[in-house]
């Protein structure tokens, strides 16, 4: 697995331009790691209705714990707050709900929940954040470990049907995926997109196609990453190849090719797209206006592209011609709840 | 016809942040119009040898003369300077000439011949130009009339069998098309690219596709924009759709699809990019590292994508099934002369 670092935090240059004086793009660690588990060892126990998890749609880091969320059927028992995909110089608020304050936590800043938990604390603030309710204090924003807590520590609350996300028998290979996909794809289009020098761009760059292209091998053999059903790492390689050819492929100019143009990645993005749980948890307008209006540093202009064209996310893609059985024993997911549902217009 | 403009200036927007300042993207009006005609009558009579065309081969205005030079065979008659894609603080410069002096005019930098034309010339220094060699004055950088001057005035000097570019009986039907294609597309990248403002922006880069699709509409059934042979009005597409897939997609924003995903333009760029007299014109180094690493207030690292993967551009394209007869009742142009051939690296 590798190290636990904090994305879409105010500080590690994902939201404006402090990371562009540092020679290389580097994610800063994560600062909050307490684990909620199921039994409550770092004082935080499993508990339906207890906390509250914030996350900006914009953030590929925080949408995993969206999908998981979704496919678990944890909806009842772990409450969700979307924060605004355009940060200030106080990072992720609520300005979206009534009133500018998220109606649960009653807060405006997410950094509230930190300074709750450590005041004063120098770091960035991240999403995705799971904060304790009652006394309004982050838990944790590791968000390496989050999703497999709710994958593996919030069985009790699962729904019917849901999906094992990190079968004990194929953890080594997952993790042995997952660890890839992070170095070079996950990680690797912020290196590139965020690289001020020449070389390093290319380095970051050659890295994301050189590993897309392995994907691709295995996906065109298989309809999922690893055994015959989705897993944690199909949901971590999602998150990144849905905002692919939206915001990495121009803005952080990961531009060999886009994915429209690779037949069995885009096969692949469109089936996990398409399936509930996945393009449900998508809204296109915050990706783009978070990532082109808030570095600054490389999209000064704020303007936001027109393109790409969404309307092939919705075509079919044959990937069931593979097999698979993509929720195992399990079943798919009822609908979105009402009040969650992405607007139609930030959707193909 | 459009106004003549001046293109690819050091004032224009198009190598700095001048232009960023504006509410709307403007480009300035040529200063030079001199014409240099069979008659002379503006003094500059039609002669081998007497003038040199100054060129940089990112430019897409610069890039028309470089086509029609070539396809009517005026290698011999109008000597050929590539100035380095890469502008300074006085512009465009011959660095890439041996002690960084272009070996006929004796001058370092493209404005000295501006000053000999017209001492303190307040405007700016752009790309494509013409130096009358013996006085090392310019005599024109007017590129909308340059090219239809090549065609009609300089045909005594046209090699054999040289194609007719601008026939009499559909010079209303050119000068038509070229005016939407102009307005829209030759212009309209520019203005999308160097939009400061959304809406701007956004007025562009929908005029830029609905052009586009318009054209593409008219290429499904024809090989050629304007009757069934090469014209000038190809010449004027072909040099801004050339640079769509690699800067105007990515860097301009216009990126709602690739030229790629466009079954009739695609087919139609690389049936002239294939036919002899436009490909070998073509240097994707020098189109990407200027746009990239000029226009630092749209792209302050500077840094140069390694895509788009231009593998593509040599595949079949089956246009030959549309008719058409590329050069009339005349002849491809021959071979490159040596000093002149694009490096291979900068090619597909």
């Amino acid at each position: 697995m590798p190290k636990e670092v904090i994305p879409m935090s105010r500080d590690d240059g994902d939201d404006g331009n402090s990371a562009y004086g540092r020679r290389t793009f580097k994610r800063s660690k994560a600062h909050f790691t307490d684990r909620i588990t199921a039994d409550g060892r770092d004082g935080w126990p499993v508990e339906a209705g207890r906390y509250r998890l914030v996350v900006s749609r914009a953030c590929p880091w925080a949408s995993r714990s969206l999908v998981s969320r979704r496919l678990l059927g944890l909806e009842d028992a772990l409450s969700l707050a979307v924060a605004d995909p355009i940060q200030d110089d106080r990072s992720w608020r609520f300005t979206l709900d009534e009133d500018g304050r998220d109606p649960v936590l009653g807060i405006r800043y997410l950094s509230e929940a930190y300074d709750r938990r450590e005041t004063g604390y120098p770091g960035g603030v991240s999403v995705p954040a799971v904060v304790d309710v009652p006394s309004g204090e982050l838990v944790t924003n590791d968000y390496q470990q989050l999703t497999l807590d709710l994958a593996t520590e919030w069985t009790d609350l699962h729904r019917e049907g849901a999906p094992d996300l990190y079968p004990h028998e194929l953890r080594d290979e997952i993790d042995e995926v997952m660890a890839d996909v992070y170095e070079d794809v996950n990680n690797g289009v912020y290196r590139a997109g965020f690289a001020t020098e020449q070389e390093e761009y290319e380095t970051a760059c050659t890295g994301v196609f050189r590993r897309l292209e392995l994907l691709a091998d295995r996906l065109e053999r298989q309809r999922y990453l690893v055994g015959d059903t989705i897993t944690e790492a199909d949901i971590r390689l999602f998150t990144t190849l849905v905002r692919f050819d939206a915001v990495y492929h121009g803005h952080f100019k990961c531009n060999r090719w886009k994915l429209t143009e690779n037949r069995a990645l885009w096969g692949y993005v469109r089936d996990l797209y398409q399936t509930p749980g996945f393009g449900d948890t998508v809204d296109f307008d915050h990706i783009k206006r978070h990532y082109y209006q808030v570095h600054t540093g490389i999209n000064p202009t704020r303007v936001v592209p027109l393109g790409p064209d969404l309307s092939g996310w919705l075509t079919p893609h044959h990937r069931e011609e593979l097999g698979g059985r993509p929720f195992g024993d399990g079943t798919p997911p009822g609908p979105v709840r009402a009040e969650e549902r992405v607007p139609a217009a930030h959707t193909p």
